[in-house]
């Protein structure tokens, strides 16, 4: 167990001398934006945030850091939904931000392979892919900010993963700051290579409990040519599920996106957002927003849609469905799923769970999810969307329509377990794309007890013996 | 260190009692095919063969052996390249075959995931997709033969991955029988899951070194409903590269194979296999076969191939070129490329190296390591081919003509260091797919020493901390 006292000056000191002035900020109010997360669920005190300019500094001050037995705190851009990148309230721990690495090293379009320092933003990564004609397919809503540090650390989801998958499918490589302070550079651009253990997995997803990520090598597509959008209106979610596997049938690797929408949610968007309007006749108990795209040029993308939606038409599956006609159109489709949270926001107070099952149950799931929700909290509007395509909902709850808010938010852990109850008959996850941070550790004896809770104990004990690598994160402290 | 006695009658004795006279074998004649892999590298012994029926079978006789200090060495199809599944010549090692394993538990078409026990082999796992309209898209020469649980714990690759990725890239859940004897049942079905390590991917590629898979979800696609195939005779690697970034630029998902074959391992095929016809007017130095797939149906492949063929042999890119126009014409282009290894054999002995390098150095590679090998013995007939889509190159050579084929033999070990030197200065892999097994532990301080195995072997002792999982397979002793 780390110590919780302070770091010592001496330590400080220590630091200064490896990254300078440039690269230490100390006191409350320098400090202060990195020990509060954005949702505000915490609120932490560090002695120091360490803005190290090169894997080789970081290396040199985990160095200090474990010898002197001080925990760290990796921090990107602070956007974790569970508190993941903030120090707790004893001032003992470190922040590291990853900012400063902030270089693309590489861009190879034939390889299809881009090699980007921890610190890049997203965006940063996604704007450098598409000036040589490729595309980072990856996309969250926080991508602005979002660094691929953390991206990888938390193994980000997102819009597309129903065509590319999470953040780790798009990973070759990896460069790690071990936590005695080594530098393992596992910075390889390979397709295939079997030779021992797969480490770089075991450090995508890990929250900085095993490691700090400061390169990786990150797989790369052709940007698309062709893109295609459809707004659809649908009675129930196992129509919904129907067009999907229509889709799905006719050619997965075209769908770049499915999202569902439910009727309540999208009345609030309509309702709260400026500019937010329906292009359908009437409003749906449920709303597909789904996205065709492909490199192809000529490839025929908008004959298939018109062509599986005709049918969904004519047998009843889809009430009434739209396709956008220009570039303005498709974004004002997707302002409609965008704006969801905001939505929701304006509306009141709400309890939210970023669950997931598999794609065949989540219309038995939102069903008896709702069921499970109205009879605890009558009056409670359930308002699920998300991405059905990768059976992750964002199952979420908005007050009742005159109840107190502070009321309703106090009833946040009842709700979470009614909704988890029936995720867990569907043998679902309680943390789909967001992770575990500080939010969620309590969760996984009873989850992921057993064999597989101690294996990751056992692996984190092995890789971080101090175990000064984000402690509290991930993992329950043992009994 | 596991003891290097035989195991203990008491021990056989208890075993005999979990799985009964049925599912043990003892006694050289019994035990033969199960000490010996199929290159007859290696010639083991083993005092037993055990055969468990079920997982739970199988979690007690690990038990057993683990309080016995009794090594294991895990036995799906036994089609390893390297020996990684055959027991040492001490007699200490007892067997453990997955074969009885061979059920089908599930398989949803919406979900697109079967979940299959590891002895149940590829091929009758494709089949069972198939049944049901999917396509399991992985498929190795030896998949008639090779079992799920070995190809995913080698994390096998072979003619599809340039479209779908190795082995690894299909696995969505696990179960495995831990070194302790625990099951872990991490058999979940779902799409994004972001709770804790990811322990899958651990195991996947560990080579039977962690824990023995007893059973996977794996991810399917469905059937292609188009399929064209076309074999292009170029005069350089260069020119294959280049073609193969045009197909990419139309459509990466469309490309379902890309196979390099040199103009003289050609010629052995067609010069010593009954029916191998070149369909094209000349031979060229290199030869091209391109697969494009597509489960959508008038998805215009022809015309794609067509476009790109045609602007190609314009433009001098491509000599000649050949589109198959049955599926016995793609069958006979996939002959030539199947044929491969049988007919270097009938032309005498050969060396083989399975390497890696990033797809855009495969000429370069191609041409370094031709002038190496040549420069080391002159004569030798320098025979690349395999999967330039994701740089594997299987880099074979063959005896110079008039060569003793035993003096050839003996130069093995100074061919692949040649080829491993020029692999390192390309940062590539000195095993691509086949893995490490008890061939090639001694590669590995060289290759990934340093905080990359040290790492590997904390893992390894963190979780099978007695060593009885497949010892000398994968790392090598410590010093």
């Amino acid at each position: 167990m780390p110590d919780p006292a302070p770091p010592a000056d001496t330590l400080l000191d220590a630091i200064r001398a490896v990254v300078g002035d440039r690269g230490l900020l100390t006191g409350r109010a320098d400090t202060a934006a990195y020990t509060e997360d954005w949702r505000r669920l915490y609120q932490g005190r560090t002695a120091a945030v360490v803005r190290p300019g090169s894997t080789q500094e970081l290396a040199e001050i985990v160095r200090l850091c474990a010898a002197a037995g001080t925990p760290i705190v990796p921090q990107g851009g602070n956007t974790s939904m569970v508190g993941g990148a903030v120090p707790n309230e004893d001032g003992s721990e470190i922040v590291v931000s990853l900012a400063r690495l902030n270089r693309i090293r590489d861009l190879d379009p034939i390889d299809m392979t881009m090699t980007v320092e921890a610190g890049v933003t997203l965006k940063a990564a996604q704007l450098a892919a598409a000036d040589r004609g490729c595309l980072l397919p990856l996309s969250i809503s926080s991508e602005g900010t979002a660094q691929i540090g953390g991206v990888l650390a938390v193994n980000a989801g997102g819009n597309n993963t129903v065509r590319h998958g999470n953040a780790r499918d798009l990973v070759l490589g990896l460069e790690v700051v071990l936590p005695d302070g080594t530098i393992w550079n596992g910075l390889r651009r390979l397709r295939k290579d079997n030779t021992g253990y797969c480490l770089r997995q075991l450090f995508v997803g890990s929250e900085g409990t095993l490691g700090i990520i400061t390169a990786a090598v990150l797989k790369l597509v052709p940007q698309p040519k062709e893109i295609e959008a459809a707004l659809c209106a649908v009675q129930t979610p196992e129509a919904a599920l129907d067009l999907f596997t229509r889709f799905q049938a006719h050619d997965p690797a075209a769908i770049s996106a499915f999202e569902l929408m439910s009727g309540l949610g999208l009345s609030f968007v309509l309702k709260h957002i400026p500019g937010a309007t329906l292009p359908l006749e009437t409003a749906a108990p449920f709303t597909v927003l789904v996205e065709l795209a492909t490199p192809r040029p000529q490839a025929g993308l908008r004959a298939m849609l018109e062509q599986v939606l005709e049918r969904a038409l004519e047998d009843g599956t889809v009430a009434d469905a739209v396709i956008a006609e220009s570039e303005a159109q498709r974004a004002s489709l997707w302002k409609l799923r965008e704006e969801h949270s905001e939505g929701q926001k304006r509306e009141g107070a709400s309890v939210k769970n970023d669950v997931s099952v598999p794609v065949s149950q989540v219309p038995a799931f939102i069903r008896k999810a709702t069921a499970a929700c109205e009879a605890l909290i009558p009056g409670v509007r359930v308002v699920p969307f998300g991405h059905m395509g990768d059976g992750n909902i964002h199952f979420n709850l908005e007050q009742p329509v005159d109840a107190d808010p502070a009321w309703f938010l106090a009833q946040d852990h009842a709700i979470m377990d009614a909704v988890n109850d029936v995720v867990r008959e569907f043998d679902g996850s309680f943390s789909a794309e967001h992770g575990i941070g500080r939010l969620k550790p309590y969760m996984m004896p009873d989850w992921r007890g057993g064999a597989e809770l101690d294996l990751m104990q056992r692996i984190k004990a092995a890789i971080d013996p101090g175990g000064i690598m984000n402690p509290g994160k991930v993992l329950p402290p043992r009994p």
